[in-house]
């Protein structure tokens, strides 16, 4: 993969000239942002090509970039106040860094003649704030190198592992004389592990007797599903998807297709025990989410672990890493290895859908069940239902690379604002599932869907808590948690005060009419719609399912 | 001042034990937060006496808390969820450690048992994200140090100058055996100038012709009011609230008071010009917004600075320091400054107040000149409206110690939820005057003031955008700024969605009865109320007034 990624024309006059042209050979010309005094200067002779999405609450700017830049594959831009609107943001930029999302962020700062006397929105220690959650983290010591250091940025955030940056520049810099063009260059990113390594790793498979592959977020991001599909194939490699993965990686209607591995010790251990030897994919694998004392392998499973980041090789504590990149690893794996013909792993078993005519009230199996039927398959599923993710896996199957996106992180508040940002990338309708919990940590986001008619439907599992956390504590005896119960909140309503379409369901007779009506009747050019469905809570506990 | 901050009784078997008694020995048994799973074991056997006051979003909670606080005087607890709840949090943080509000917020952390794997929501050098803006941060080596951790964090917390601390704890940590009992302690937090640098400056006060005082958020901060009161009188001193200051600190009404100074070097020097001798109480004096490259002070001011931040007093470029706090110095200061009997200044003009008779439409000016008509001497108001500021402090006199309260940090979001904590602290009627822009940064903070019945009028002044930043544009050529136009927000449905009674209006004749239902009608046992005004935008520049 290369990224290309100055190409300025010229010999520009201004810092914001500057800046301007590398935005547009970057392809950043949407601005996902937050305004306030210290950013004004950038927006001076606003070009027509350029487009502003505005965010009425910092970690929804970021979000709805991330989305983006998942949509386009290249990194998506934001501009963020001083050091207050920064700081709103950074739960999201922690998520964009844990999922590897390439951002490029301008922060505003005082003017550089201001800030020694500590001025109103100046930031002390600008660098320091998004730490440890960038990659790069840089206020340019001259006006004159801002064009230069957000270059470099840019190339940092779109070199594996990709990730956010941050740059922070001083109000008075964006009038001031650019230190020289930014020259236009290449880095091409991706690389393979070394041919022994591979090799070695190839004789293994064809000698094992059951392997198994782990998909990870990398898969996706890489945009390796073909080559990790046919790997798969060759191999006849049972399937899995690692554990509280960001992002799905491959077809799971496929029959070599096995699940979704738990993160917990001793159960992802067990579901891996059947297999000799296993190989993990642009993932870390153990992502644990409770104790549990368990070894991390069953005896007689070996790991093999490929991933771009040394960092992750490092901290695994068990296997063999080969730091590479893994579309040219996977293809000169596959040329590696020989076509097998053992027997291939049993298909998984799929829950049987359940029926309205068998439901008194709303499930949110029966909801997913009834979604599911609707959905075109090159669909993208926007989650952020944390109660609900087992049965979402369990009853929506995934079969196309992006076609899934949630935060592998933990941090809540993202879905909402990524699948507006997604659907903002090439103007396709999203669905997007939340619960009621997950959907008010960024519901300013829905506003944003409105003023751009982004064609996002909403769909809002409301059980009235963060059903979840509830469910934790029942595992270890807290019960009632505080701070857990919601209710009283009229989603319809709260997304039409924003001018976003929306209706209310509770009945498992009106469910189809609700759903075809937020769902299937609406095409790309429609905007978005909010679908608040009232379901029943559960009692149960995790794990089982997934917790925040 | 003295703050005893533990008195644990008997010896506590579990840190959790030993943290709820030291909670409870420092009148910090309301608890502001959003939880995850990481906080879980926090709140096994909640008590009885403790409430947990949640906020949908981490950045309310804060704020929350940050209102809570500056009602009773105390520090307040925040709990907040690992690292995504912390970055969520993270603007709010900003301003409470800017505007130096005690703040003890726990945040969640993996099992140490996990952490070495990178779990799911572990965090990686936790100490390290909330900086710069904390005073204190840590993550105990071990669990059974929690207690005297906290104990330290929250006496860190309340020595001048105060402001947010942060300890992360691994969720095992609370069913651990705490180290021994947290002994209690007190801390005497007051200190004051040496009795030579207070002598020197009386006799300057006694021997100058024309002194001033400028009133910082310091005064109302550490309760100062009286003895600044009785100095200005003493002196006849004109009295000037500083720039952008977060409090009001001085009665608006009372003759001596002069006007707010503004944010611009060459404007705030001419406003202190016709003094010889300024004595500033509890604030940076120099805050600016725009460059102006004006010397600090006119020739002939002479400049004294009194606050309790030894940084503060290195920074500022001119002047005479003295790192003190307030009340003992002022009290010393009185006693050695003779009573003058100098011609005080004359009085501050007050603008005409707007009638509704002669009102073809709303305006913020005749919405203020209503507003404080009916506005109840000892109500306190709290404000974020950065458009109407200058109007607000010109036609809406403040005049008892708290009664006025923003960010003096500039990262919005912060008004509305610090309203909701300032009326649960006391349970008092409190007035939140918001722009719309101001208002959906943190608009979940609306369903917390309903659950918990918060008694607060807020007051939205729609005006369809960023209007301050839009003004700032204006300023320097930009017009339009792109990003900075809102519209298409129901205020009054998006409240009632949360279950928070609501109403609007638009037109001058209903203005008096939209007030009477929204703030007159309503005593402290009612709950909260939100009023929408539509009002003109204005074409103006700033500064002229204030921006964002």
């Amino acid at each position: 993969m290369t990224t290309t990624d100055e190409a300025t024309h010229g010999t520009p006059t201004t810092v914001l000239d500057a800046v301007v042209g590398l935005l547009r050979a970057t392809g950043m010309t949407t601005v996902f942002g937050n305004p306030g005094s210290t950013e004004l200067r950038m927006f001076r002779d606003w070009p027509d090509d350029f487009r502003y999405v505005l965010g009425l609450q910092e970690s929804t700017a970021v979000g709805m970039a991330a989305g983006h830049s998942l949509g386009t594959g290249r990194a998506a831009f934001v501009s963020l106040h001083s050091a207050g609107g920064v700081g709103n943001a950074l739960g999201a930029v922690f998520n964009a860094y844990r999922d590897r999302v390439p951002l490029v962020i301008v922060a505003g700062q005082q003017a550089r003649s201001l800030i020694q006397l500590r001025p109103f929105l100046g930031v002390d220690e600008p660098a320091q704030f998004p730490r440890p959650y960038v990659k790069f983290s840089r206020q340019p010591e001259r006006a004159e190198d801002v064009p230069a250091v957000l270059a470099e940025a840019h190339r940092v955030a779109m070199t594996h592992p990709r990730g956010p940056v941050f740059v922070s520049v001083p109000e008075d810099d964006w009038d001031r004389a650019a230190a020289q063009p930014v020259e236009p260059r290449a880095v091409h990113t991706d690389f393979t592990a070394s041919p022994d390594a591979l090799a070695a790793l190839a004789a293994r498979l064809d000698s094992c007797a059951r392997p198994a592959l782990v998909i990870g977020p990398g898969v996706d991001d890489e945009a390796a599903l073909p080559e990790a599909l046919a790997l798969a194939e060759r191999i006849r490699a049972g399937v899995w998807i690692s554990p509280l993965s960001g992002r799905s990686g491959f077809p799971e209607s496929h029959p070599l297709f096995q699940g979704f591995l738990p993160p917990v010790a001793g159960q992802l251990a067990a579901r891996l025990a059947p297999y000799d030897v296993v190989v993990a994919l642009g993932t870390p694998v153990f992502t644990y989410h409770v104790v549990d004392d368990s070894p991390p392998l069953a005896p007689g499973t070996e790991l093999f672990h490929l991933d771009c980041d040394p960092a992750q090789a490092t901290w695994l504590p068990t296997g063999t890493s080969l730091v590479t990149t893994l579309r040219p690893a996977l293809t000169q794996l596959a040329a590696l290895v020989g076509e097998s013909d053992r027997e291939p792993p049993p298909p998984r078993v799929r829950p049987h859908p359940v029926s309205v005519a068998d439901s008194s009230h709303l499930t949110p199996e029966l909801v997913l069940d009834e979604l599911y039927r609707r959905l075109p398959r090159d669909r993208v599923l926007v989650e952020e239902a944390p109660s609900h993710r087992d049965a979402l896996h369990a009853r929506v199957p995934v079969d196309r690379s992006g076609g899934f996106l949630t935060t592998g992180s933990g941090a809540l508040g993202w879905g909402l604002p990524l699948a507006v940002g997604r659907a903002l990338a090439d103007h396709r309708r999203v669905v997007c599932v939340l619960g009621d919990g997950s959907a008010m940590y960024s519901v300013q986001a829905l506003w944003t869907a409105a003023k751009h008619r982004a064609p996002v439907s909403f769909i809002v599992l409301d059980n009235g808590g963060y059903g979840a956390v509830r469910a934790l504590g029942r595992r270890i005896g807290i019960d009632p948690a505080p701070g857990t119960d919601i209710g009283g909140i009229e989603f319809a309503a709260l997304a039409a005060s924003f001018g976003c379409a929306a209706h209310y369901a509770d009945r498992p007779e009106d469910l189809g009419k609700a759903l075809d009506r937020a769902v299937t009747h609406l095409g790309d050019e429609d905007g978005p719609h909010l679908l608040h469905l009232k379901v029943a809570g559960t009692e149960g506990t995790l794990y089982e399912p997934w917790a925040r």
